[in-house]
């Protein structure tokens, strides 16, 4: 192992925006539901299991559950069975060696066993909470306001976050909505009900965002089919990157197939940050490598985050760290290794990554 | 050689889709027209050898006409003239050690000498074969699903075609649009004539292959500069996937650039599938394997396909077989070398995507 | 160091888009603005060094000022002060070997000392200075036409450029505005004042550049925030190619990270060029062979040229030149190596990329 690899392996990793796993025992069916973003296919003869990130469980979950490298499926899910839940929990984060999460609690489980966990709220379900209470349309913005304001001013809160990527896509006017847009627009997604899909109201939500002065973490590029990917390049954002510079850290999540347009974003506005989240697990480690390589063509180092984004499984907790280590220090000490970086520089760019730099933005104590 | 290499080596592949090759000989005018999506550009001084796949044909085609390798164009040009086209085209298809043939007979020459060769019935030329036999606008919609009907109904047709990329993109309303709305539009096509090019009839003929039930392959990306290619990214399908979930597998043809995006869709929709098809002769064996990787980032493997897209010249069929062979076992055998994949695994994908996913989706016989 | 690094390594490159340097000392702050797209965010604690592009000047700029290999950026800024402009930029382009340079005049420091040097005239900053000294709304096409005729007719004016990327992007009605489209727009564009950002006006400077005759240079991609990166994907150019086929040869600078649309363009229209240009210097020596990768993956090799796209700082025509041949050297090599491509073949793709394209396209002397 070399000294970049061996840094990154005792690095405690801050996984910034991750989500909670599922404490209960998993059927097949629950179980391949939570592997893939597309959903189980009953009947079509394609498993989960067949695709990259079933490939990676095997070889890389299975000797965590004692059982072999690429063990087939019907093992796997056997085992983890047996041992249950909480146990399986407990190896697959012990393993992923994250020290720190910051964890979105807007959406399923949310079970999460860590020393350091801070919160992340999610904006969509602040609004969704309040209109299930019941609001008048001329109070909706105050309403939503101090309803945030609640929800951020909680203990460990570090941060807010928009799915605007699935609801409208990014492709909004950037301007802050008026008043009288806003109580209009509300006045008719109080009477349909249903998710937050307006754009007026999206777009308030995004501006609400800034008023809050948290960083404010963007669904960005992959995710399940209730994405319109061509709306989640997010250059889209540009407009409103000018509008709002000088306010809030803005940290785009996952970003794959729109690393290259994230880390120009990063390179361009003081204000932007990227990680390739779940796309990690996704790829795997076998190229996990290749898309940190376009996620860092011109990104600033210090723009750079590790997060997981893993959901409901536990095993994605410990695919995303290793990905993460394996995939930047791949990339950092081939780098050392060809002379195009130093050894101190690769040392403290994989420290950066990995922890430093969400430190900084989330004022976290500890190095940054 | 490799175990990974070796079984691709020996697979029969499907294509699953090509075109015709030209049987008579061609002079040099006629064989660099043929070599390029660019067309010959007389008087330029830049040669259609002088590109990647030029530099394929002169390395990898050559020796089969028993020239050195990299023999310069005008040997090339002169041997295949001295050999004939029957006895090249015998010696490409040959190497290429294709088959099953799915042969799109839509388009260009369609001679094609193999023992397994299964038809795709090409929309467009159905639509406008009836306009050039006269139709009144309130009985097209019936005279068009009639006539497609017929087509689908002959022996050996296994799926239909649609080249709504080049006629109008991707960036469809996706509703299925109503008879008046199509009777209106085709009162104004059979008075215009020409390509079918109107928006509304491009949706009815995709709505059309939906009720023929039969798989519909649709060109994406790359392709001539008939081509506006922001158009054509595959994700601007997706409202139009969501409302035709459950009914027709949808192949997406060639990709590049938006093999990613492909994948995606392969990943979030069960009816999607994909190849990287012209593509894999255009970049050659030097980047078929690069192209390969990002196809299968996150693609579930039970959803790529192998096509050769071969037109015209039958050193397609040789170039693509080729890079396709080289490309995903070098791919494969590189994870199974770091204990990505088992070998088993590696086996059984690289036969999946060779020749049992076509042959489950198409329900061929043999093994899928 | 293998036959084909060597032949980059002799070969006198044509940078056939470049801007001038800084002829003055700089200090820290007017270093690191020029260091980056992004400019200084003071304050941030956010350096401008700690980007690829400052690891690759510390890395291969530190050692031409005699200092150590990734020396830090305290002892770089000393040690350039201290030999001051005129030597370090001496050096610098004494490092890039660089015998030809086409320089746009139209932004910036434009001192350069060289040789061979021919003009690119901006046709922003000609319609600019002409709306600066004031015209009539019914004289402007007119004006500008003749302003942009003295312009080219200058001796050495080689080429045209624009940035219409920067002020609309390319999604443009591709049609020649009408006499009557200018003149209501320029009659707006005058009472407004400011920079040259009207749709119609910029159609008609792209219109005015085909009735000039000279290549084109577009800027295209990446660029500083000014930049609506999904807006300047060259894909939409293709009407307007269609319009002009036949006419000015068109060159798509920088396309990062379009270089695959790009390259597209180049294959299937006679007129198109590209080079990744300022992607270089900002990717890095690190980077540089897999964009090259990519834009290489079906551009004629006749429509490859380089650019440093250098600007203020004289590192970047060093870092450029760097990149461009180690990143060609290696991609050439390896494809000799694997028995892809013949060396002397791959001899001449070199020459060619380096500088006979750039040379056939502008008319220069020497071999093309």
């Amino acid at each position: 192992m070399t000294a970049v690899h061996e840094a990154l392996a005792r690095l405690s990793l801050v996984d910034h925006h991750c989500h909670g796993v599922v404490t209960e025992d998993l059927d097949r069916d629950g179980f391949e539901a939570l592997l893939t973003e597309g959903g189980r296919w009953p009947g079509s003869g394609i498993s989960p299991f067949d695709t990259p990130v079933g490939v990676s469980v095997r070889r890389h979950c299975a000797p965590l559950l004692d059982l072999d490298r690429h063990a087939p499926p019907e093992e796997y899910l056997a085992r983890r069975a047996e041992l249950g839940a909480r146990e399986v929990n407990r190896r697959f984060l012990a393993a992923a060696g994250t020290g720190t999460y910051c964890l979105d609690t807007g959406f399923g489980p949310t079970e999460l066993a860590a020393d350091d966990v801070f919160e992340v709220v999610r904006l969509e379900s602040v609004e969704e909470a309040l209109v299930a209470r019941g609001v008048e349309p001329d109070d909706y913005a105050d309403a939503f306001r101090a309803a945030a304001l609640r929800a951020v001013r909680r203990p460990g809160v570090v941060a807010v976050k928009s799915v605007a990527a699935y609801r409208t896509g990014f492709d909004l006017d950037p301007a802050r909505p008026s008043a009288a847009e806003v109580e209009r627009a509300a006045r008719e997604r109080l009477a349909a009900g249903g998710r937050l899909a307006d754009p007026v109201l999206v777009r308030h939500l995004l501006w609400t965002a800034v008023d809050l002065g948290l960083p404010l973490q963007l669904h960005t590029g992959f995710g399940d089919n209730d994405i319109r990917l061509h709306r989640v390049d997010p250059t889209h954002l540009t407009d409103w990157l000018h509008l709002t510079a000088g306010t809030i850290p803005v940290l785009l999540l996952h970003c794959w197939p729109y690393q290259r347009q994230a880390g120009y974003l990063a390179a361009v506005f003081e204000q932007v940050y990227l990680d390739v989240g779940l796309t990690l697990h996704h790829v795997g480690p076998a190229r996990a490598r290749a898309v940190l390589e376009e996620a860092l063509e011109i990104t600033p180092f210090r723009k750079l985050l590790y997060s997981s984004d893993a959901y409901g499984l536990a095993e994605f907790y410990r695919l995303g760290a290793l990905a993460f280590r394996r995939g930047l220090g791949e990339l950092l000490q081939d780098r050392v290794d060809a002379d195009e970086l130093s050894r101190p520089d690769a040392l403290r760019l994989a420290e950066w990554a990995g922890a430093h730099n969400a430190r900084r933005v989330y004022r976290l104590t500890g190095p940054s």
